[in-house]
């Protein structure tokens, strides 16, 4: 613990550090580092810095006293505990931080000083500080999805044609291949990365003063160099500006109480955790003892390794994977809750948002990141796939019969034929094979080796090759697409 | 209650009928009927139909058995309540839809039936016929955001210059106009229903089969008329044309156990309550009786009313909109974590989805219509705006004090001064504009007159106007887009 | 649909039916009867009638007119569907039902009409009756969690030396057995009951009039016949009576804005379909094909077979329960949510939490309706846990090997030793066993038949027994209990 | 940030800190410190302690070792950053604080490290610490209750006969007075507080071994030292050691997936922040600037000044208590799902728990404290409130003049003639009260000083004042059975 000192209270002794300890799904990752304490202070920082620098180029403040707060203000020079903890008097970390900034900035030029945070309310910083954080998270959580992507689209690729069963309600249903359920994952994951570039792209500035109308802006632009522009071109200016700095969007209007876009970050955060969560849970249903058609890499680490059972190895990232999606979309729900804010700023609602964005940004992140460890080392065992397609001794394929044989019996009578064969081969022990071909309605229509042809699991594929074709053509077009952009 | 006969079970003994009387926000809609169970079964029976007719177009079913089909298919045909019940069978309904559509149409034409359902898996009905359901309510709410909008977009208009007090965590702030707040929820709105627009187009239908593969669908294609052109064009063919005929988009590949279009819906419905609950904690908070700015239309109607008071009248329409908008985001919570739906389709995971995106479907369709009832009726009373915001006595722009002050006597001092004299006012009864004027340090450099100008708050508006012309000129251009997008 | 006659608006056409359709895990069940619109109608009249008799009771209205109202107030004689669409009127249902009964206590007999609701506000009647309901609601889900304990408590028992896997993480981990699994779920299912008996207890009447002083009833009471004994044994008789009349609680004051109970209540519904859902997924996990140590009841129903797939038995039961599971936890937010209510009524907040609330009633009570089924049919396959408890060969009692090591060895040499030999046996093909035999370090401390003992999964159960053994005495215990507080 | 050395990944760089900085509601906070990863590492250690002593109380673990463990095992020994990242390998803390502690040990006495984490599982020594965090949480926040009630006691007393408006969905609806209000939130909170209490006194150790039947404890116990006593009363012993050396409950069965008391234990941490939310909410609506009845301590401190407006004097504790409550209860769904958990251990699932719980016991554990200096420092303004009551000019009483002309004209005319009035002396500008007078159905029966009298606010407080007694008295039930309880 940090020792307090000071006299802010007589019950507060310490900063309680959280390093992530509860966390693995995020400790120690880069995603974490982006969205830390100490980020979120350089992004506020960081705004101080561009709203300076915009007024600047405005014209309305000299460009000497924003190059002194440019080189004055920075986060390393600040003490985080004792922000984080003076954000008990104002409810918000922004107050604090300008006094040290200002006093930082005096100390170098105290003229320099007037210019700083001019203008501005706190959630004009926080609310920009919060959205540069979130867009330098988005940006590196579409970078491990694209390295997922990459990853699953060779997978899928590989197995195009590597049977398995198809399980609905944990039954065998009818075959399907690894391929068909890799591309799946392939999909979500591609929707969920198009869905984050498109919610990056919108994420906003904050520029509105006090109550939005920006009024303390425009008076101190005209009170020390009045524009010649005019307050449209001036306030266009300045938002642009600002946004320009700090690689932001303008918005319509000011969004001190207006959070759609938080709530939409959100919800996109939410499904990308959906798609990765999907990964996780089919892996740990495909790794089960029993079905043993998945494992995670045994590598060269230790990952998984358990102290008491010698001979266990655990799923762990798809287990910290499925931690991250179930803990993302009730978080979501504070964020999608807050919308519902009273008036120019709600007491509470907007304070509610700050440690759930966190949270959700870091959780998908380090999701992203556990996913790419997870889909590059995955171990596919397609024998043992195909051993578990024989279980049920070809009633796997029983759709296929009644298919086949509705043409030559009518659809009820062949269904009926096929599930009492099901059911009698599974009585009598003889077997479904047996029990279909000794049926009369059977005699003439089809022979064993006919029969043995139908059922064989690898022959009642379907589709799934042309649909993981389809796929791979629009994750190929997707990622050309997002290439062409960035270039 | 609806008697039920047969035997299902000794411990079933009535349907239990949910009209809405515990939902006014939604009881009586159009919404509401929209999604009704009625409506759903409806959908499925549509659904069945689209899918013979898509494989009929297709060439693989006689257009005879289809027309056969089409004709005999009609939801009112079918007993509800029994239906309701029946999936309790299968853990769906679609089962039993089943049994009873054959009945129907067998009661026609016996081999037609045969080609009722053919190559389908519940799920394909039950999610298409989800997803139809789902663009009709879309639709449905987009026309009534519509409304709200063109009526949100005239009242910024009337009010832009309407002056009244920003308030932030419950105080007034700096004086902002009512235009200004409108403008904010015109833009938000605006948000949402984008949302909606895009989510609603890609609403894709579902189709795969058993297991995801379409095997069944190809296999009866092949047996009953062997497509000379292959199966990858047949495959094409029966997804576009059900797709087509139905109004949805063809998904990349099936999406039973990839939810993430179904947690998309349901954010962009939690956007849209969000947005319209914003507008409702504002009519709230401004209604209170010491506030007194808006109130909801006193109209014809006896709406509002209190039984035991007879003064009351009571924003009845904005605490329904309020209620709806405090239940969506919680449901959204189910949707977004039924994407981790394990293997290829989840046990229980899937059916969860299925109440709480029609609740949600219903309270935002049912808000929606609220919000037009509120804006279209919505009373502003712009005196007693005028005189709230002369409750502080000046202090609503002590902001813009300090900011004149500052290039005269520094940001620290004239703050100091400004802070000085509302204190000094308020403690000893002379009021903050007297104790300026006694200031010593602004002898000389502020007269009464002066004063007098610079604290009346229509004078401190800032950008107010012009952001209230940037929100219009947006809603203008969305409104002209989607207008062409239309036509 | 229902046809609408009046006025009401010409947008509202009909009221949509919500009869289960979408809901399989309560559809047609008495937990949802029990929670009806109808049933919530008769128990708002229930209190309004309870309402009079307690005035009644403590000598303010005349007995004769408590006797007309009692009579004339019936719920089969008011317009449900009427009632519902009222109630977007005054965003209650309380109103437009005071008005209808009103009516038809007058038409028997004008003047008694003057006591109804006298003294109440809607929420009075609103929240006794949603107490009302709860407690009914509550006590059937109570009796139905009584009979799954039963069942359970005799299950385990059954199987309380019946080995199988313990798996953690998705794989085996040590040997336990089915009995401790069902103790397991029989303590959870008894704690839930415990809560739930402890919450329904509880459940108070509301009375408190306009703003919970109960002042209106104390000044009828005044005016209309002067009470001798003074307001507060009045006060204190009348909600004695309210209370006893109807079954509930004294609170301590009105909770018009106090919602902590509705919140406490929800919390035990979802401790309820929490117990229910962890039973739920446990059968899913052993119902796999793969694994197939369990399966629901193939009984007389045609219960979870598949249309498409002949061979397909689905554990349908789980599968709702699980979906109930996972529906109610969300829905509880908006209780707990709701606790944050302003002033003496919130707007908004007050009417999130009717639908909710219901939901949760009806989804667990539903749940604990199908969990008797589910336990009732269990199919226990004994001979597939004990041969999927080889499928490791001896590792899934590695463990015990360690530990019987580590006297001879040492605890990290021991360990060690295990794991070489897992490691080996599984590379070159030899088995676990038999690279344990050939370890020099074993040599004369271990042999083959030693080694054998010591690998019998059954011979390695720990205190399961005694384990399960607690968990029936406690079960007995709780069940006398509650046994002689109920006779 | 906190340089990473060694080779982890080259992906993992730093280590982010979270201090708080984005949790105004705990940073600081003594609450923050007992749930901090510091506190549960130095939890983790106290719980591998209790355990070597548990094992040498019952005599199968020497005692010297036992000392020797307890003397090395030290938290601030231990390199807490290094294990949150080697969390990442196990997919949990345990694994590697066993190492570590291990080597700690060893260094000491290499034979005493034999006995460490002897026969325990992860999970056993993860959830006991957990629930060693949550009791000492748990407790600190029943000090910080208890410290708030008194308070509000003390202030409902002070207040038991202070009118004010009673407010309804927004609006003016009878007089109530301020104490009672205060009753409410002194009863909402000593609820909370006693279910806390009550889940404190069940939080149980969790002691099952690797997947619940204790199998290597006895299976150590029985090699080292056969006891004479049989495995039940080693079991019983062992159990009962561990958790009396802890301060917590014996559980019926280990819970590893059984998650209940997680679940019953959030629910209890959102009905605390419930119960402070609902203060939290009243204060912000009365702390107005129209409404100013309440406003929190201008104290000696800076609190809730705002940087730009010098005027403002914002509730900034309220706000912090009110984003807390809007947070819990979404992460208790986490946890209230978390009992989904399938087999033994369910991968992800329990560890999906861990950061929500720490995260519901600092948010209401700081929202408590937050309370505290809420409550103490709050500025109650009498004046105010008779004030506001006087906004109506008598409408606020107007259902007491319908009671009282109920007997002379009927219910339905005296409802209709102070309706009239009310619009009528609204419309004409005379007022309620000469609109009353001037009707002709009053003549002779009710006069202006009659009717003064009976439009005092003062004199229709009903039952208010006997309403605080009420709660006052079982306030001082409860205290007085705690101060018992504890003594």
């Amino acid at each position: 613990m940090i020792a307090m000192t000071g006299s802010y209270s007589n019950r507060v002794a310490a900063i309680a550090l959280d390093s992530g300890l509860l966390s693995p799904a995020w400790a120690g990752s880069v995603a974490s580092t982006i969205v830390s304490d100490e980020s979120w202070l350089q992004a506020m920082v960081d705004v101080e810095v561009a709203l300076v620098r915009a007024q600047s180029d405005a014209g309305v403040v000299p460009s000497a006293a924003a190059k002194v707060i440019e080189k004055a203000a920075a986060a390393d020079r600040l003490d985080l505990a004792a922000l984080a903890v003076a954000a008990r008097e104002s409810g918000n970390p922004v107050v604090g931080l300008v006094q040290a900034l200002t006093a930082l900035v005096a100390s170098a030029d105290e003229d320099a000083a007037n210019y700083l945070h001019r203008g501005a309310t706190s959630q004009d910083i926080f609310d920009t500080a919060a959205m540069l954080v979130a867009a330098r998270s988005v940006e590196h959580t579409v970078g491990e999805l694209t390295r997922v992507a990459a990853l699953l689209a060779e997978l899928a690729d590989a197995h195009r044609r590597t049977p398995m069963a198809g399980r609905t309600l944990t039954q065998h249903a009818v075959p399907t291949t690894f391929g068909l359920k890799v591309a799946g994952w392939l999909v979500a994951v591609m929707a969920a990365r198009e869905r984050l570039l498109a919610v990056r792209a919108g994420l906003p500035v904050q520029l509105g003063g006090a109550a939005g109308t920006l009024a303390a802006y425009l008076e101190y632009a005209t009170a020390s160099s009045p524009p010649t522009t005019g307050g449209e071109a001036f306030v266009d200016a300045l938002t642009s500006n600002f946004a320009r700095r700090l690689g932001l969007t303008e918005p319509v209007v000011p969004w001190h109480s207006l959070r759609g876009c938080v709530a939409e970050l959100g919800s996109a955060l939410a499904l990308t955790t959906g798609a990765l969560g999907k990964i996780a849970v089919d892996v740990l249903s495909l790794a089960r003892t029993e079905v043993g058609e998945l494992a995670e890499s045994s590598g060269e680490t230790a990952r998984g390794t358990s102290s008491a059972m010698p001979h266990k190895r655990n799923p762990v990232l798809a287990t910290m994977i499925r931690s991250a999606a179930l803990q993302v979309p009730p978080l979501v729900t504070v964020l999608s809750l807050a919308q519902l804010a009273e008036d120019e700023r709600a007491a509470g609602v907007w304070q509610s948002e700050w440690q759930p964005l966190r949270e959700c940004l870091r959780l998908s992140g380090g999701a992203a990141g556990l996913a790419c460890e997870l889909v590059a080392g995955l171990e596919v065992d397609a024998t043992r796939m195909a051993s578990n397609l024989a279980i049920t001794a070809g009633l796997v394929v029983s759709e296929r019969l009644v298919v086949v044989l509705t043409p030559l019996l009518g659809k009820p009578q062949a269904k009926a034929l096929v599930t009492k064969a099901a059911v009698q081969g599974a009585r009598e022990g003889t077997g479904f094979s047996a029990a279909l071909l000794a049926a009369p309605e059977l005699a003439g229509i089809l022979d064993a080796a006919q029969l043995a042809e139908l059922m064989r699991p690898d022959a009642y594929l379907g589709a799934a090759d042309l649909l993981v074709e389809k796929a791979l053509a629009s994750y190929r077009r997707a990622a050309q697409t997002h290439r062409m952009a960035s270039s």
